[in-house]
């Protein structure tokens, strides 16, 4: 049912927006600041999607879900700040360890101490990666000048082939396993190519200080959409999962367990296989429908063990590990900014979560501890609590960090990821062209599909049918001048 | 709502079967034979799935969907055979036609006579390729020898590596465009290998006589699911999308657009990609979801263009035709037993699929009548009739011909496919260990996933408790003696 105004019509918004993670807040906040009416509709009881902070006591919080910020991820930072929540920096202070070809090793630095010949034929390999990646044009990866042939083959192909030693080898399967959640033939290697170039290269994706791993956001990164829907108001609807969503030329139904709202306007911001899981009528054309068979999630569980004190700190260690045994193969200190409790923070990723996500969490817990009293002393093997979250059990997310194409879906299908669809728009980091799977590129894609929106041409709610819908909420600024007539898609 | 019995008590049926195509019907006929009560949902207003009649006058039809029967298909064999629809062989009749290297080239048997260079590189990875796939254990290919190798690359990889000529790349580029309506890119080289060996061979795959399209069913393929599912009578609804299955340890409650049913099991028998639109509560284990995220359906329109005789066969053409050029890579004489009309059926597959999906029909009948007139000639140019059919189009298949597995799928979830969940079981072609992807293969993952419920433990219904519908409908037999009661997973 359409929500009927005073006069028994049925009220039309200017736009819905599908989903209340950061791509779908930020959507709705441009849209709202832009003098438009917006409803959220979100599956679950919460906003944030892939962003949740368990508390741990003393209103302090961890992340099982995404948590850091670095360098370059200039929208998310801006937003954080826009609603004031600051950052801190991930502890790093210490030893960082490196557990490779069966020893530990101490060392400073973002380069462990290997065997020149492993480090030189990785560093020369990592160029190579990296001069290919600056090739790829962001907007259309599709259109790069070898993108046939590096959509044909799989990253494990690729680091086989340009690769001479084991070493070099193990350190790209532990840098794809910490960036993808998923094993090297599960992406092509146009895939590891554009996100590598959205990202400003290989470090920027694996480092702590001075990447992507660099802060955190003090009160949890949940705590920004948290505010951002705050902000919004009663205009995000919780609960309320969408089944069906009905298109004409300039309108759309939305239905959702909870709500069914009548807008011009639809902005779909969840992962995209998730999208094809929604009903809609008339169907989508095949070549967006097959898309979303095409970019699978990826699988990691994020697990943490909570100690009274960051002891490995008292060792000189920074509590960063990464290791080519496993199942463990990063870990983190993730205690909070004051230090109490002490955090270690490991993820079960790729093959390795696959294959744990049907172990017991009790089988977990004690694969995880074993992992910190290799990596960290005696002192990690008795946790007083552990926490974890493995998202592909998540109904509504279905996996993390975020999805992929394997061979042949960029050069394929990738010009259907952005195209809006009559009027239905689509966002998510999965769509963006910076910072690609990032809270940066959440908030880059909400901007955009927004964009996409307030540019498209004037539909029935802005020419003033159905009046009751289309004037401004509390809050909101008076609605600036339409853009130019052009056409959504 | 679930069906209500005289007392006003849940009625309880032994099981249910999502989608009527050949497996879901091939389910519900193995479980009436055994006495079991069942329902079958269909959310078409039609039987048959991707089998599908079109009429073309004077009572006769083409298939604009699966069509053929080859020898060692011996289950379709006896299902057709068993509902009196019979068979004539595929008119092959006259010389074939091989568009190659910019040549036109007319030749009898299945080898076109193309330089012996590329006809020995070609036969010499043939048979490394079925020498590997032999190796395939069907029921696991997860556990072939070198699984994670062969699994870690594309086909295109692999063919890259073992051919030195252009022109056997070409030969198998058609090869994988034919038979899986995909590009090598698409594929691991494990699911090549999986499906080949399934098939026995790759010449089993490719031939018309002595191959998979060796025959045709008189009346259409269709015909066999009807006859199929006039034997079952009112057991199959139509126009019953099925959106929810509700689940517990020994029961489900199956709700779909058009009916509720409660039942001890259910059998989905739909194509994987489309089983995880369904909604499950409990929500299904991450592994399984995943998988369904992991296996897209092929892309192909299949064009049939319409004469009053099929007048290449004058000329002694076959009217079978192969090409490197394209759009239409492979042609056939899809004329009705008494040769009127000629029918000339192409196939526009893979990256050629989805390229002309996006064109208009006319477009596309364009581009097919100029292939099929620069084949067989100038009379080919006018069509009485164009007939197309693009699968991805299809809300309730999403492509054709069936589905596949990207590098990593089969490694990593492979052993999901057919693992049941609860009351929950699993059929379709892509389920299959013979004939994986063909007709054949949907019978026999229908006779599998038949046995699969009949030989579980006993379910509510069958120990009584909701008596009503556990009777036998008319034309079942007794219910025989339950099997042991092994568990369902």
């Amino acid at each position: 049912m359409a929500r009927k105004n005073a006069n028994g019509a049925a009220a039309e918004l200017d736009a819905v927006v599908v989903g209340a993670g950061l791509a779908g807040l930020t959507a709705a906040r441009e849209l709202r600041r832009a003098g438009r009416s917006v409803q959220v509709l979100e599956a679950r009881d919460r906003v944030g999607g892939r962003l949740l902070n368990e508390p741990i006591g003393d209103g302090k919080v961890v992340e099982v879900g995404g948590q850091w910020l670095g360098p370059t991820q200039y929208r998310m930072a801006a937003l954080a700040r826009s609603v004031g929540v600051d950052t801190f920096p991930t502890h790093t202070h210490g030893d960082t360890l490196a557990e490779f070809g069966g020893r530990l090793i101490n060392f400073r630095g973002s380069i462990p101490p290997l065997s020149p010949h492993i480090l030189l034929d990785f560093g020369r390999a990592q160029r190579k990666l990296e001069a290919m990646a600056r090739q790829v044009p962001l907007e259309a990866p599709w259109e790069a000048p070898h993108a046939r042939e590096w959509d044909s083959q799989t990253f494990s192909s690729w680091v086989e082939h340009v690769t001479f030693t084991d070493g070099a080898r193990r350190i790209f399967e532990v840098f794809v396993e910490g960036v993808w959640s998923a094993q090297g033939e599960d992406l092509s290697l146009l895939h590891v190519l554009t996100y590598v170039h959205s990202a400003g290269g290989v470090d920027a994706l694996i480092d702590t200080g001075g990447g992507a791993q660099q802060d955190r956001f003090v009160g949890g990164s949940q705590r920004v959409a948290e505010r951002l829907a705050e902000d919004l108001g009663d205009v995000v609807t919780l609960g309320a999962p969408v089944r069906r969503i009905e298109h004409g030329l300039d309108h759309v139904v939305v239905e959702s367990d909870g709500a069914s709202v009548r807008a011009a306007r639809v902005i779909v911001a969840i992962p995209p296989t998730l999208t094809g899981r929604i009903v809609y009528d008339p169907p989508l054309p095949g070549r967006r429908d097959q898309l979303t068979q095409r970019m699978p999630q990826g699988t990691v569980i994020k697990c943490m063990a909570l100690y009274e004190k960051p002891f490995w700190r008292e060792r000189g260690l920074s509590g960063e590990a990464t290791s080519d045994v496993g199942p463990v193969k990063v870990a983190y200190d993730n205690s909070p900014p004051d230090g109490r409790p002490g955090v270690l923070l490991g993820f079960l990723e790729g093959r390795v979560g696959r294959e744990l996500g049907r172990a017991t969490e009790a089988e977990r817990r004690a694969a995880v501890v074993e992992c910190f009293t290799r990596f960290f002393g005696p002192d990690a093997a008795e946790p007083y609590r552990y926490i974890e979250r493995s998202w592909a059990e998540e109904e509504w997310t279905r996996g993390c960090y975020g999805c992929y194409f394997g061979p042949g879906g960029w050069t394929s299908y990738g010009s259907a990821l952005r195209q809006p669809i009559g009027p239905i728009h689509w966002a998510g980091s999965e769509t963006a062209t910076v910072w690609l799977g990032y809270m940066d590129g959440a908030v880059q894609s909400g901007e955009r599909a927004a964009r996409e929106v307030l540019t498209s041409r004037p539909s029935a709610a802005a020419s003033g049918s159905p009046p009751a819908a289309a004037r401004p909420r509390r809050g909101a600024r008076a609605a600036p001048p339409r853009g130019p007539a052009t056409a959504g898609r």
